[in-house]
This record gives C-alpha cells, sequence and structure tokens, in this order.
C-alpha cells in the first residue's frame, strides 16, 4: 500500500488500541482484530490502486472498473495529504515498511444497486497493508476506512501512521439502503452544494441520495420534453438544474458508490406543475386562508388524476427521465394527497359521481396508473407510505419499495403487509424538526414534528424497533431495506445546509452500516459515540463541509467529563 | 446628498409607499411621513458627509468627531456600491437632481454610554436628502437607515433610488442598552468573528456588545499583569485575545457606534481561573459524576471568596482590564454560585463556621468587594441578577444595571427592589436554546431552555411586560435600561455563529430600538415584519454574514401566502 518506515515514538499508554485504531472509523467496522503495533506512512506513502485479483471482467467493463478505482485512489491520496484538521495524537511504536498492493479479490460487476455487494476486508500489518473487496464499490468502502485509520503524529509534523496493527477489519453494511434525502424544490441548490453532500455521503458510507427533485413550491428540473415544466414552474429561470447538471450529479454519485434515485411527487405537491399545465391541476391559487384545507402547507395543487392527459404528462417526465437517471428505482411520491382539494372541484367531484367512485379510490387507480408508466420506463419503484397504508394501494411485494416517514410505527404496518420498508421516520430521522413553523405565526410557532432531532436521538433510533415477531435478527431483516434521513428545506438553504445535515446523517448512517448492535448483540452507545462523532465532525470540516457543532471543545478534549451522570 | 436625476419607470402602483420606504428599514423608525415620488441616486453619487452645523467640539474633539464621521462615510459609499443582494424592485417616477450635504446640527460629544443621544432626523426630498442629528453617533444611525432606504431598480441595471418622497423620518430609540452577548470561553472565536457581529449590530442599530470573555472553560484574555490565567486557562497558546486584539475590537465597536462591555464572572464559572491559581479555587477536578452537584454544568471549580489574595488577583485583573475597556461599565457576573461546592470544602467550612457566616451571606460580602475594586477602576457594574434577587446585595440603584436572565418575570423583581434592569430572559432572548444538552446523553435530551427561540417569539417579547403599575409608558420605563439577546456557546462556534445569531438577534434589536409598539400604541406585529425580516436578511449577505433561512423563497415571494390562517 506504500512505504513506511519505524519511528521511536513512545505510544500513549492510556489509550485501548482498539478505540484508537477501529474507533477512529465513522461508522464502525462490524468486525475486528487489533493488535498493539503501529504502520508508519512516510512522506511518499501512495496509494497503490493495482489490481491484483486477475479477472475483473471483460473489455469496458474492466476498462470502467480500473478507472472508477484509479479515480477514488487519486481522491484519497488528495485527502491523505490534505492537512485535516485533526486534534494531533501520540504516535505509537514499532512502525515498519509496508508495499503491498491494495486492491486483491475479483472485482466483478459493476451494477451499482440494492444487491451490490459492499463487504471489504483490509489488513494492515507492520509491514503491509491490503484491501480485498469482490466489487469496485467494495473496494471503495475499504479505501475510506484505510483514510479513516491514518493518524496524525503530533511529535513529528506531518509524519502520518495507523496503530492498532496487525489489525483485521472485515466489513459489510447491515442495510443495504442508506439514504439521504434533500428537497430541491422549497429551496433550490446550486449543484456544487449537492456535490458536497455526496462527498460527506461517501465519507460515511450512505449509499443512496433520494433526490425530492421537484415539489409544490418550484419545479427546478429543466425537462427537454416539457420544456414548460420548470420555464413556468421554477423560482427563476437561472434556478434550474440542466440535463448536463444531472449527469454531472450522477457521475460524481456513482464515482463514490452512491446511487442517485430522483424523486417525481404527484398527484399532490403539484402546484408547480399546474403553472405549465392549469388545465390538468385542480386547487391552484387557493386563497390564503384557505390554503390549510387543501394542502399540508402553501401553496396548495394538485395534479387532476381524471384526465388521460394527466397521465401522459406524467408518463413523457418519467420516460424521459428514467434515462436521465440511471438506478433501478425512480420515486413517485404520493404522499399527503388532500381529500378536500378533489371534492371541491367541480370536474372531479362530477367525474366521481358519474364512476361511483370515492377519493380514496380515484387516488389508489391513480397509483397503479403510475407504477404502470414507472414498468414501462423499466424502472422499479419507490413510494411514500400512503399509498399503502391509506389508499390500499396493492404495491408489488417485489419489485416497490415503500417508505415510512408518519412515524417510526409505520414501518410494522408495511412489514405486516407483507412489502418492503424504508424507514425515514419524521420523529426521529427528520433533519428540518425544531426550529418553528414554516410559516409565518404571530409566536414563532412550533415545527410540526417538534422537538430538533439531536445526533443522539438519531443515534439511538432502531429500524428493526417492534419487529421481533416479524423474522429479524439483530442487525438485519428481510423486508427492511434500509432507511433515508431527509431533509426538507422550507428552512434550509446553501447557509445552514451543512448545518442541518452533518453530522446528525452520520449518526443515522452508522445504524444503517454499522446496526444499532454490534455483532456480539450490544447496543451500541452515544457514550461511546461521542468522542468519535466529534472526530468525524472534523473529517467532515477536511473535506470543506460546514458541520454543525457537537458540544464545546472542552468537551471533545474531555469527553468523560461532558457525559450525564 | 449627492447628484440624482429622474427616471420614466412606472412605480408599482400595489405597493404602499409606507411600507415601501420606510417598511425597508430594520429597526423600524419611530415617526416618520412619505409621499409618493421618488429620488433617483445617479452613477456617480457620492454620500457627502461635510458637517454644516457649525461648531463640533474643540482641537481634537472636533477632529476625532470628524474623522469618525468620514470612516463611515466610506465604508457606507462602499456598501452603496456593492452588490447587495436585492431582489430587485420596481423604481417609481418623478426623481429629481438632489446635491446637499448629509450632517447637519451641531454635532457635540463623542461621549459613548448610556446617555449618548442617538436620535436623528432625515429628509428626503425629490432634490436633497439632509440628516440632522445632535451627536456623531445619531449621525450613524441616520447613514444607516439612508442607506437601507435605498433601492435597486431593476429596469436599469445598478440604478438606485429612494421611494416615498418627500420623507421625513424622525428616530430615537425606545431602550438606550441594546444588546448583543457572546461567550468566547466555552468556544473561542477569532477577531474576525466578532468583528463580523458588529458590522451586523451596526446595521440593526444594536449598541452594545457584552463581550462574556472568560468562563469555566477557558481563559482566553491574555492579561499582561496575570500572564498565567490564559497561559494554563486558555483553549490553547493561539486560542487568546492579546491587547491588540482587544483595542482592534473596542475601535472597531466604537466607529460603529457600540460601546464593548467586558465580563470576568465570579465567584462561579471559574475553573480556568483555578488552573493558574489551584490555591485560591475550590471543588475544582472534581469527578464526572459529581460535577451536577457543584456546577450547572462541567467543569467545576469556584474562586474562594475567603481568601483576601483572591480579591488581589481580581482587582489586578479588573484595574488593568479597566483600563483595556474603556466603557463606563464592567460586568462581573455574579451568576450560578453553587452553594454545596463551598460547603464541602473543608477550608470554606472552617471559615463560615469561624465567622459565623452563611454561603449567601459569603457571597453577598464577596459581592460587595467586587463592587468596590470596580469603583476603585472608576467602573459602574453590571451584575447578573442573582447578586440582588438571591443574595439581597443591596446594589446601588443608580451606577448599577442587574441582568435578568433566568425568565422574563425577574424584571419586575428588580424594578420592584428600585433597581435598574437589562433583560436578557432565557426564555425569549436566549439563542442557543432548543438543539439537546450541552452534554453527551443516550438520548441527547432537552436543552435546559427548550424550545427553540424563533424570530416570532423573540420578536413578540415585550420587555416592559407586567410592568404597568410601576410607571412605565408605552415603549420605555425609566428602570429598564434595555435588553441583550446572549449567544451562549457551548454548541457553538465559528460554523454556526453568524446562524444562530442572525436574524434573530434583528428581532430583538428591532423591539429595543422601536419598542413593542408604535408611537400610536399599536403592537408591531409579526406579519408586518415578516417581508421586511427577509430583506434584512438579505442586508446582512451582502455584508457577508451567513445569517439563517428565515423561510422558503416561495414565501419570501408570496409573503401573505405564508401567514398562518
Amino acid at each position: 500500500m506504500g512505504g513506511g518506515h519505524a519511528v521511536a515514538d513512545a505510544p500513549d499508554a492510556n489509550q485501548d488500541p482498539a478505540a484508537v485504531a477501529v474507533g477512529r472509523v465513522w461508522p464502525m467496522p462490524r468486525e475486528y482484530q487489533v493488535g498493539s503495533g503501529v504502520l508508519v506512512l512516510t512522506s511518499d506513502f501512495r496509494l497503490n490502486c493495482r489490481l491484483t485479483g486477475g479477472q475483473t471482467g471483460v473489455g469496458n467493463q474492466q476498462r470502467e472498473t480500473s478507472d472508477l478505482l484509479l479515480r477514488a485512489c487519486e481522491r484519497y491520496q488528495r485527502q491523505l495529504t490534505l492537512a485535516d484538521g485533526q486534534l494531533p495524537e501520540a504516535p505509537a511504536a514499532h512502525a515498519a515498511a509496508a508495499n503491498s498492493s491494495i486492491i486483491d479479490g475479483q472485482l466483478v460487476g459493476l451494477q451499482l444497486d440494492e444487491d451490490t455487494d459492499e463487504s471489504y476486508q483490509l489488513a494492515v500489518d507492520v509491514a503491509s497493508a491490503q484491501l480485498t473487496a469482490t466489487s469496485v464499490f467494495g473496494a471503495l468502502r475499504g479505501l475510506e476506512t484505510f483514510l479513516q485509520l491514518v493518524q496524525l503524529a503530533n511529535a513529528v509534523a506531518q509524519r502520518r501512521y495507523l496503530s492498532g496493527v496487525p489489525l483485521r477489519i472485515s466489513d459489510r453494511p447491515a442495510f443495504a439502503h442508506r439514504g439521504l434525502m434533500l428537497d430541491t424544490a422549497r429551496t433550490y441548490f446550486p449543484v456544487a452544494d449537492i456535490l458536497r453532500q455526496l462527498d460527506a455521503m461517501a465519507s460515511t458510507k450512505l449509499n443512496v441520495f433520494h433526490w425530492h427533485i421537484v415539489d409544490a413550491q418550484s419545479f427546478p428540473l429543466a425537462s427537454e420534453a416539457l420544456p414548460e415544466l420548470s420555464e413556468k414552474g421554477a423560482y427563476a429561470p437561472d434556478l434550474v438544474y440542466t440535463r448536463q447538471d444531472v449527469d454531472r450529479v450522477v457521475q460524481y454519485a456513482r464515482d463514490r458508490g452512491i446511487r442517485v434515485i430522483p424523486e417525481f411527487d404527484t398527484p399532490g405537491h403539484a402546484y408547480a406543475w399546474g403553472l405549465a399545465y392549469p388545465e390538468l391541476s385542480v386547487c391552484m391559487h387557493t386563497a390564503p386562508d384557505k390554503v390549510g384545507q387543501f394542502a399540508a402547507e402553501p401553496p396548495a395543487g394538485q395534479l387532476d388524476p381524471t384526465k388521460e392527459a394527466t397521465m401522459k404528462l406524467v408518463e413523457t417526465l418519467i420516460s424521459e427521465q428514467a434515462v436521465w437517471f440511471p438506478d433501478r428505482y425512480i420515486h413517485l411520491g404520493g404522499d399527503e394527497v388532500n381529500a378536500a382539494c378533489y371534492e371541491q372541484d367541480p370536474h372531479v367531484a362530477a367525474y366521481l359521481r358519474q364512476h361511483s367512485l370515492t377519493v380514496p379510490k380515484l387516488i389508489e387507480r391513480y397509483g397503479r396508473q403510475m407504477h404502470d408508466i414507472a414498468r414501462r420506463s423499466g424502472k422499479r419503484v419507490v413510494t411514500w407510505e400512503e399509498m399503502l397504508l391509506e389508499y390500499d394501494f396493492a404495491v408489488d411485494p417485489i419489485s416497490t419499495l415503500v417508505q415510512v416517514w408518519r412515524g417510526a410505527s409505520s414501518v410494522r404496518k408495511v412489514v405486516q403487509r407483507g412489502r418492503r420498508a424504508i424507514t425515514s421516520p419524521a420523529d426521529h430521522w427528520y433533519l428540518d424538526c425544531g426550529q418553528g413553523a414554516w410559516v409565518n405565526t404571530h409566536s414563532g410557532g412550533d415545527s410540526w414534528c417538534d422537538p430538533y432531532k439531536t445526533w443522539q436521538h438519531m443515534y439511538t433510533y432502531d429500524p428493526l424497533a417492534g419487529l421481533a415477531d416479524t423474522g429479524n435478527t439483530d442487525t438485519s431483516h428481510p423486508a427492511v431495506a434500509g432507511g433515508e434521513v431527509t431533509m426538507w428545506t422550507e428552512k434550509t438553504d446553501t447557509v445552514n445546509l451543512d448545518i442541518k445535515v452533518w453530522p446528525r446523517a452520520a449518526a443515522a448512517a452508522e445504524v444503517l452500516w454499522s446496526g444499532r448492535r454490534d455483532v456480539s448483540g450490544r447496543e451500541r452507545t452515544t457514550h461511546a459515540a461521542h468522542p468519535r462523532i466529534h472526530r468525524f465532525r472534523r473529517r467532515l470540516l477536511a473535506l470543506g463541509l460546514r458541520p454543525d457543532m457537537v458540544n464545546m471543545l472542552w468537551c471533545e478534549k474531555n469527553p468523560a467529563g461532558c457525559e450525564a451522570a
């Protein structure tokens, strides 16, 4: 993995070698063994990304694997040599030279999806460091772990070393779907903001960027098939994402082993669609004092599910976006559809009478039509929980993921109905709660999902809670694909984005990668995580993010002194 | 005030001229009359800071007045020509040239204190703009108002104009003491962070920077008389404020009409003093599980009030700092003194027995000694409320300000005892609440002053609430000098400082300058303030701050659509 040599600095006798070594990595590796030696990196240390495992696919696939890995190595090499904002620590003794290949094993398969094998094995000895994986994306996870193991010595400036050697890590995620959702409709974010989130996601092994790209407030996606959607629905002509922007995000994400799932939320949350297609929309331009009856928040406006042209409109967009976003899944929304909005519309009301339909039945039918559209575009579907739990739409148990948001208890309901869940409960994993109401009120009001979710609150949420009788193991469940933290942006823009998301998203990331319990079945504690999340925050600062503070420097220096008695 | 000429752009007929003109200014001017014309500034417009009012003091004082004013004019001239992030608005018609002097009146007195006359009058006509004040600091307030009145036309790039002309503003603060407290001990902030807060304070007419400079966690002030205090008590050798740093902050503040009141909080919150003077400190290095008994938060440690050497130590520091900080006042703390910390100390316990003293009596005596020290250094004192309300220390009714923090109801208690209050109640004006506990807990815990205080919550706090029977008028009370918002920094550092403070501090600033009620006795509403605070946030962005978001752009564009029904 590069050259190294011995130094004579004494180890810090007060520190548990396991804590010093593996505890540096966020999220915590699943299985590991540590020794008490060190591997010191020479100043000319270079990551060696030569593949040694033989066959890596054929032709273009081999080339693509190799290129992706080389770009990753260049990235991590850069991060290794950057000043990284760490608090210097004392290096340990007994270092030796190392010069070994970093990647071993057959890196077969470039498919990045929920079945991707992200496991890796890392072996660090006093004379070598070796990473083994079966997919290039597993190799990326291992490179991140290796980087986070590197410590900075205070005795010799810029000397970097790994402790706990010989070190063996065998790592794999507890959940396949580990996501961050970002709403770019309530607030438009420059592409640079999104790329920065992807950097941070890779650093904590999150692998799904759920792009809530459009909503009632604005339609910032510049569809080429339906240009009027953004021409009339975006906040401003320059506040849009072009095909080029989408490509850039998708490619940047893929390079970091992150899938991009776009969301096109209908039939609710569709005011911005209605600016271009008023004839396919209902309860647009509702008077301010009536909005509360027709929508969860301003502005009201829903697509009209009674019209064939509505289906055509959505299919035109979806079939285009199925190409722009190559992921196997597409998110079709389906949350918070407002019945009163349909009932008060003369045309929809007449249609319901004529066809002896209720609003829930109409929405259920709309859901089926949407899923058919997705299927014709070759996509699996993610849907918000209401489509299953409120409208009783019999979503496909294999190909559909049901995203829970209204509370942790919904996970059990989805599982009991034999469907697969992603969990992002507002009572645990919503990043936007606790800073007052969306709209203006005399007192500032409460946010509907008060209080603010602390990192500890996010860290102690167990996606498998309440599923003991439904077939779970300690750290996984066949019907729980994973989870997401969600960044709704009523009160978030480029100024406070990083602060709202980080480091809290990392707390969820550790739950999703490492599991709420370790392999021995012990619950992970915030006590053990507290000094570690301080350190991970410094990693985020080094990556150029502006993560929120954990607590005061006195606590970072004296973590044991800042635990609640 | 500079040259201008007429343009033909049509005014926005939907906007109330008063709202367009005076509503742009934050905090809202007290009295005004508006017309429907405009004054357009030519591209070569220059602020003219020539004094026309005759006598402005003698010798050095005249020079200093003139220099301070010239620096202010240069600053505002720069801000005028900067891109300021405003949403462009349509300019109105009927502009005319203006070329008049900006400052009129006798600018006598350079004393910046609670008696400074900050009033000003601004007259903008179609052919002139004129500012009148009786002190240079009043002139500064008027310059800020003038700047905020300037609008950017969308029709002609970079064309700037004032509407509501002829415009007459007669303005003066409701309260003399309008402060922001920043804790630089739990977190050290670079000087640049402090200067940026002073810029923002000036923009919203706050006039007291309460510098909570030292506390239990660190002692970042590099005293030259007692260098060991920071050598042993600072977080790190480079995390200190030197005499040069203090001078820079004090001068920068004065140039903006802002007083700097430093706080030296004793006898509690003194762990960092004890690192240099362990023999004068008690309950230092308490075991983590006992800290809760001896201090409100880690680390525990109080000065020993039984020792003469403690008095000498404090007097040495205060007499030095009385020079570094020229303000008439010094803050001596006195909050959260822990009785158990003293009772468990063998030496203090023996002293109490020997002198037949109780801990409250001991603290009361310490308070008297501290105030004597301040008096010998020529200073008036600010003290936290406990010294009066808990320890019954008969603070001087004229020269002492009692700062309320434990809740709004304390204001009445202070006033009823015939003392003067500054109000910064935790239930309204604490900027740190609502983001979890200071220390680590399993669930992340609540912050003790939950929930988060929204800008609306801060805006609707009335410093005079509950005082109707004690001699207040609608907007002032002889015993309420003013108030402060406080930024305690357990969970705030350079990354999130601006976001925590702004624009919320501005909500309090409008209460303190403009009063909760206007001159007609009408309560100011968050409804009227909502679009205005959006605009003021853009002013803060233009100043280079990173203020928190108000709410989504849709609401900024459609404020009426984002009011709670």
